[in-house]
Protein backbone atom coordinates (compact mmCIF):
# COMPACT_ATOMS: atom_id res chain seq x y z
CA UNK A 1 0.00 0.00 0.00
CA UNK A 2 1.53 3.00 -1.25
CA UNK A 3 1.72 6.65 1.08
CA UNK A 4 2.29 10.30 -0.09
CA UNK A 5 3.57 12.66 2.42
CA UNK A 6 3.62 16.35 2.44
CA UNK A 7 5.84 17.83 4.64
CA UNK A 8 5.52 21.73 4.84
CA UNK A 9 7.10 24.26 6.97
CA UNK A 10 4.62 25.80 9.73
CA UNK A 11 3.28 29.18 8.89
CA UNK A 12 5.52 31.76 10.38
CA UNK A 13 8.90 29.97 10.00
CA UNK A 14 10.97 31.59 7.52
CA UNK A 15 11.30 30.05 4.33
CA UNK A 16 14.46 31.19 2.48
CA UNK A 17 14.30 28.37 -0.53
CA UNK A 18 10.85 29.59 -1.25
CA UNK A 19 12.55 33.11 -0.92
CA UNK A 20 15.02 31.94 -3.25
CA UNK A 21 12.26 30.77 -6.04
CA UNK A 22 10.43 33.55 -5.75
CA UNK A 23 13.30 35.88 -6.56
CA UNK A 24 14.14 33.93 -9.52
CA UNK A 25 10.96 34.19 -10.62
CA UNK A 26 10.49 38.01 -10.57
CA UNK A 27 13.71 38.18 -12.34
CA UNK A 28 12.06 35.63 -15.07
CA UNK A 29 9.71 38.27 -15.03
CA UNK A 30 6.91 36.62 -13.74
CA UNK A 31 6.73 39.34 -11.38
CA UNK A 32 3.07 38.98 -9.96
CA UNK A 33 4.16 36.25 -7.82
CA UNK A 34 3.53 36.53 -4.53
CA UNK A 35 4.39 34.49 -1.64
CA UNK A 36 6.52 31.16 -2.33
CA UNK A 37 6.86 28.09 -0.01
CA UNK A 38 8.57 25.25 -0.85
CA UNK A 39 8.26 21.63 0.71
CA UNK A 40 8.91 18.06 0.11
CA UNK A 41 6.94 15.28 -0.98
CA UNK A 42 7.77 11.56 -0.36
CA UNK A 43 5.66 8.67 -2.01
CA UNK A 44 6.73 5.42 -0.20
CA UNK A 45 5.58 1.84 -0.22
CA UNK A 46 4.66 0.62 2.99
CA UNK A 47 4.91 -3.00 2.79
CA UNK A 48 1.23 -3.06 4.84
CA UNK A 49 -2.14 -3.94 3.62
CA UNK A 50 -4.19 -2.59 5.93
CA UNK A 51 -4.61 1.07 5.50
CA UNK A 52 -4.92 2.16 9.17
CA UNK A 53 -1.61 -0.06 10.25
CA UNK A 54 -0.16 2.23 7.17
CA UNK A 55 -0.86 5.41 7.96
CA UNK A 56 -0.24 4.36 11.51
CA UNK A 57 3.13 3.36 10.80
CA UNK A 58 3.27 6.38 8.12
CA UNK A 59 2.90 8.85 11.35
CA UNK A 60 5.66 7.21 13.46
CA UNK A 61 7.85 7.43 10.38
CA UNK A 62 7.00 11.22 10.15
CA UNK A 63 8.14 11.88 13.71
CA UNK A 64 11.09 10.21 13.53
CA UNK A 65 12.45 10.97 10.48
CA UNK A 66 10.79 12.62 7.28
CA UNK A 67 9.94 16.15 9.48
CA UNK A 68 11.34 17.82 12.15
CA UNK A 69 7.39 18.45 13.79
CA UNK A 70 9.17 21.81 15.62
CA UNK A 71 9.40 23.42 12.61
CA UNK A 72 6.93 21.21 9.96
CA UNK A 73 3.69 20.32 9.18
CA UNK A 74 3.26 17.00 7.94
CA UNK A 75 -0.19 15.39 6.07
CA UNK A 76 -0.61 11.58 5.04
CA UNK A 77 -2.05 10.21 2.59
CA UNK A 78 -2.62 6.34 1.98
CA UNK A 79 -3.58 5.26 -1.85
CA UNK A 80 -6.29 2.73 -1.49
CA UNK A 81 -6.49 1.56 -4.83
CA UNK A 82 -5.40 -1.91 -4.15
CA UNK A 83 -7.91 -1.55 -1.51
CA UNK A 84 -10.35 -0.55 -3.91
CA UNK A 85 -10.01 -3.99 -6.33
CA UNK B 1 -5.15 32.62 -6.97
CA UNK B 2 -2.88 30.01 -5.03
CA UNK B 3 -1.36 27.27 -7.10
CA UNK B 4 0.46 23.96 -5.98
CA UNK B 5 3.07 22.18 -8.16
CA UNK B 6 4.41 18.96 -7.38
CA UNK B 7 7.67 18.16 -9.07
CA UNK B 8 8.37 14.46 -9.10
CA UNK B 9 12.03 12.46 -10.76
CA UNK B 10 10.49 10.52 -14.01
CA UNK B 11 10.10 6.87 -13.37
CA UNK B 12 13.65 5.00 -14.19
CA UNK B 13 15.88 8.21 -12.96
CA UNK B 14 17.73 7.11 -9.99
CA UNK B 15 16.61 9.15 -6.57
CA UNK B 16 19.78 8.80 -4.33
CA UNK B 17 18.06 11.53 -1.68
CA UNK B 18 14.94 8.23 -1.87
CA UNK B 19 17.17 5.15 -1.18
CA UNK B 20 18.83 7.31 1.36
CA UNK B 21 15.55 7.97 3.53
CA UNK B 22 14.07 4.14 2.86
CA UNK B 23 17.89 3.18 4.40
CA UNK B 24 17.40 5.22 7.22
CA UNK B 25 13.49 4.08 7.70
CA UNK B 26 14.96 0.44 7.52
CA UNK B 27 17.31 1.25 10.07
CA UNK B 28 14.74 2.59 12.14
CA UNK B 29 12.99 -0.10 12.28
CA UNK B 30 10.54 0.00 9.67
CA UNK B 31 11.85 -3.31 7.48
CA UNK B 32 8.98 -3.15 5.01
CA UNK B 33 9.26 0.08 3.82
CA UNK B 34 9.87 -0.98 0.09
CA UNK B 35 10.41 2.44 -2.50
CA UNK B 36 10.81 5.58 -1.55
CA UNK B 37 10.86 8.22 -4.04
CA UNK B 38 11.24 12.10 -2.96
CA UNK B 39 9.84 15.29 -4.62
CA UNK B 40 9.35 18.57 -3.97
CA UNK B 41 6.00 20.30 -3.34
CA UNK B 42 5.74 24.17 -4.12
CA UNK B 43 2.79 26.40 -2.67
CA UNK B 44 3.03 29.89 -4.79
CA UNK B 45 0.54 33.01 -5.16
CA UNK B 46 0.42 33.75 -9.02
CA UNK B 47 -1.48 36.58 -8.46
CA UNK B 48 -3.59 36.29 -11.57
CA UNK B 49 -7.61 35.98 -10.95
CA UNK B 50 -8.03 33.87 -14.24
CA UNK B 51 -7.09 29.88 -13.56
CA UNK B 52 -6.61 29.32 -16.83
CA UNK B 53 -4.23 32.66 -16.83
CA UNK B 54 -3.06 31.18 -13.98
CA UNK B 55 -2.13 27.80 -15.12
CA UNK B 56 -0.75 28.83 -17.94
CA UNK B 57 1.88 31.12 -16.01
CA UNK B 58 2.61 28.20 -13.37
CA UNK B 59 3.26 26.14 -16.79
CA UNK B 60 5.78 28.45 -17.83
CA UNK B 61 7.36 28.75 -14.25
CA UNK B 62 7.59 24.95 -14.17
CA UNK B 63 9.73 24.69 -17.69
CA UNK B 64 11.93 27.71 -16.70
CA UNK B 65 12.55 26.97 -12.98
CA UNK B 66 10.82 24.76 -10.98
CA UNK B 67 11.17 21.54 -13.01
CA UNK B 68 14.04 20.18 -15.07
CA UNK B 69 11.83 18.11 -17.39
CA UNK B 70 14.61 16.00 -18.70
CA UNK B 71 14.46 14.15 -15.81
CA UNK B 72 11.00 15.63 -13.64
CA UNK B 73 7.28 15.53 -14.22
CA UNK B 74 5.64 18.25 -12.33
CA UNK B 75 1.44 18.70 -11.75
CA UNK B 76 0.11 21.76 -11.23
CA UNK B 77 -3.26 22.00 -8.92
CA UNK B 78 -4.98 25.78 -9.34
CA UNK B 79 -7.17 26.13 -5.92
CA UNK B 80 -10.50 27.97 -7.01
CA UNK B 81 -10.97 28.72 -3.49
CA UNK B 82 -11.35 32.14 -4.26
CA UNK B 83 -13.29 31.47 -7.94
CA UNK B 84 -15.93 29.40 -6.11
CA UNK B 85 -16.97 32.64 -3.28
Amino acid sequence: MKARVHVTLKTGVLDPQGKAVQHALHALGFGSVGEVRQGKFIELETGESDPAKARTAVEEMCKKLLANPVIENYSIQIETREAEE
